[in-house]
């Protein structure tokens, strides 16, 4: 039951056979976080991919006493850092919990197995790697072309139940401002 | 000749079979493009990737009779916009040669019979999806944690053929700051 969500977005991809759904049971192990663990610390190299079935995480740089974070994994998210997983590099990110939480963590061999040797496990791999670029890509033009105001938008679109969930602090960074200019942009865009 | 640095890059990712090799060559047309052609115009829909094989390229959007460059692709490069090419629509972004180009261009359906039919095409793709991921991240990582100068040195160092190939106008955009700045930020960063 735990693994149904996340059955479900694997499905959302690829057909999943009966023996397939096994293995996905199988590979991703159930692991509990209490607000404030880390997922992944600064130096470590990333051996594993998570799930979220429930929380938050944030993606997180600390650097000069203060905490940059450039994404939220919320429910039936992956959450992990690319940069450190794929070349087996020590992780200058760090991904850390925002509140108590339930995911399923597949290791890198287990995800690598599954490429390999589910029917369409490559085709998977390519999917959600096409989808997290764009998703990133997205991102990173709004820091190009959008004004603050439209960045903050784009957040509250993106994430509409974050700004229950998490200090504003944190979305803050996410957008790109000083907290004090996020109160003034949420100020005025209050309709 | 024309598609051997091309053949290069694939094998680069994975093995093509000599059956492979042919359908490359069959598969990305070449096409000649002026300096200021347009490879995609906004609002077309991107129906094709293109490989670089003389010249260079910027995506951008313009915006308030500005350009606003996010991305520079050159020699041995691939060129294109996921954003409009993977759900098929109309482009945000442009895409056009900054120098008299040589490229070779493939088109939505060969790209996907490539994924298909090669023994190992849904891995390239991956395999590809992947590396442009962990490059966007990282150029979006560095607006979050970086100095306006440490992202000018990431520039040089990502491109250090781009100083002498384009106007200074567009490394200011790349870079996020005004013309005038990255003047001073550049002779500052003179040894």
């Amino acid at each position: 039951m735990l693994h149904d969500t996340l059955l479900a977005a694997i499905r959302h991809f690829i057909a999943v056979s009966p023996a397939e759904e096994d293995l996905v049971r199988e590979w991703f192990v159930p692991e509990t976080l209490a607000k404030g663990d880390f997922f992944l610390r600064p130096g470590e190299v990333s051996r594993k991919i998570g799930f979220v079935v429930r929380g938050v995480f944030h993606n997180f740089r600390s650097r000069d006493g203060q905490e940059h974070s450039y994404y939220f994994g919320r429910e039936q998210e992956f959450i992990g850092d690319y940069e450190s997983f794929l070349p087996a590099q020590p992780a200058v990110h760090a991904i850390q919990a925002l509140e108590d939480a339930q995911i399923l963590t597949i290791s890198y061999d287990n995800l690598q197995r599954l490429y390999r040797e589910f029917r369409e496990g490559e085709k998977f791999g390519r999917l959600v790697a096409e989808q997290l670029f764009v998703d990133i890509l997205r991102q990173l033009t709004s820091f190009y072309e959008e004004t603050p105001e439209e960045r903050y938008a784009r957040f509250a679109r993106t994430y509409p139940d974050l700004q229950q969930r998490i200090p504003q602090y944190y979305i803050a960074s996410y957008v790109g401002v000083k907290p004090q200019s996020l109160s003034r942009i949420r100020a005025r865009s209050v309709r």
